[in-house]
C-alpha cells in the first residue's frame, strides 16, 4: 500500500493563499463601483482579506479603464467584475512563503490565479 | 374584472429602497472583518451602494462590540454578519421619497429592513 | 408642519418584494455554470429565496443562450451574471400583494428590477 | 542569491483546491435556507463549484441540525453558514492529486479548510 504524502509548510502554504485568492473573488464581484468610489472599494477588499490567516500582504488594485468602458449612461455605474481585479497577495505559513496573483489574461480572456513565486 | 393597479412614484421608491438593502446585505456579509479594518469595509460598502439608481442617501455602521465578541484568540478576525450592520438610506424617485433602515433587532433576535419615513 | 405618511400594506410589500430580488441577485451571480449544472442553480436559488419572509411565488430561469456563448472553451464554465437571470416573484404582505419581475432589457443593456402588477 | 523555486504540479493542485474551498464559501455563505430547501441548495453549490478548473469530485453536505438550531419561530429559515458546511473536494493538476476539506471544528470553533491527502 502506497504511503499517504507528508504535508509540508510549502503544500499548507499555497494552499491557504488559493483560499484566499477564491474568497476575495467570490466575496466581492458583483459590488456596484464606478470611478468615484472605485478607490473605497479597493481599499475596503485589501483590507478585509488582509485579516485572514497566513496573509502577509496585499495589494488590489481594480482597472479603472474596465470601468469607464463599462458605464451605462443611463446608470452611471457598473459591477465589479473578476477580469477587472489585479491582486497580490504574499502568504506565510510556518517556514513558508509565497507570492500569488489575480490578474486578467488577455489571451485567455479570463482573470487567471496564478503562483507567482516560491520563496 | 377589477382593473390593475396604476403604479406610483411611492411604489417605486419603496421597491427601489428595498432592492438596495437586499443587495448590500447579501454582497457584502460573509466579509472578514476585524477591529483595525472595519472603518474601510464600512466606507467600502457605503460608497458602493450609494452609486445604485435612486439613493439620495446612504449611512453604513458596523458594530464594533458584536466584533469585539466575536473576535476568536487564535484567528482574531470574523466575519461581517447581517446583526452587526446599522444602515440608513433615503431613497428618491421622482416625486417621492423614503427613509428605510437595516438594523439588528434585540426582541426578534433578528436584522430587521424597515420602512421609517414616507415624505 | 407636514405629517409623516402612514405606511401601508401596499408599501410594505413592495419594500419586502425589492428586498428579495436584491438578496437573490448579490448572493448569486458570479456562481459558476454550465449548460450541465443550470438546472440545480435555477432550482437552488429559486428554493433558497422562497423561504424568505412574504415570498408566495418566485421562478427563476437562466438563459441558456447567453451561458452557450460565454462558454471559455479552454474552461468549460461561466460566470451567473445578472443578465442571464429572469426572475419573476409574487409577495405577499397582509392585505397587499404584488409582481416583481428582473429581466434583462435589451435596449437599456441593463438587467431590469420591475415591478410588474399590484392586486 | 537563492534561485526561484520551480513550481511543481503538486503546488499548483494545492493552489487550485484552495481556490475551490475560498470561492464556495465566499459564494453561497448567506444564502437563505431551512429543512425542505437545504437539499436543493446542497445539490446547487455542489455542482457550481464541479465545474471549475481541477475538480475531480466534490461534495457537499449541510448540517440539518445546525440549521434546525437556527431556525427563528417567526420566519422559518435562517442563512446558510460556514459552520454548517461539511465539503470535500478531490483536486487534480496534470500528475498531482488531492483531497481537501470543509469542516466544523469544535475545538476551534472554526470552519477550518484541510489538507487532507495528497496521493
Amino acid at each position: 500500500m502506497q504511503e499517504n504524502e507528508v504535508i509540508t509548510d510549502r503544500d499548507n502554504v499555497l494552499f491557504e493563499a488559493g483560499i484566499k485568492l477564491g474568497a476575495l473573488y467570490h466575496q466581492f464581484t458583483g459590488s456596484p463601483v464606478n470611478l468615484d468610489t472605485v478607490d473605497s472599494l479597493e481599499k475596503g477588499i485589501q483590507e478585509s482579506i488582509s485579516v485572514q490567516p497566513c496573509v502577509e500582504k496585499i495589494s488590489v488594485s481594480i482597472n479603472r479603464d474596465m470601468i469607464s468602458s463599462k458605464l451605462n449612461g443611463k446608470y452611471g455605474y457598473c459591477e465589479l467584475e473578476g477580469r477587472m481585479l489585479d491582486v497580490h497577495i504574499t502568504a506565510i505559513f510556518k517556514t513558508a512563503k509565497v507570492d500569488v496573483s489575480l490578474a486578467f489574461d488577455t489571451e485567455l480572456d479570463y482573470p487567471l490565479m496564478k503562483i507567482e513565486k516560491i520563496y
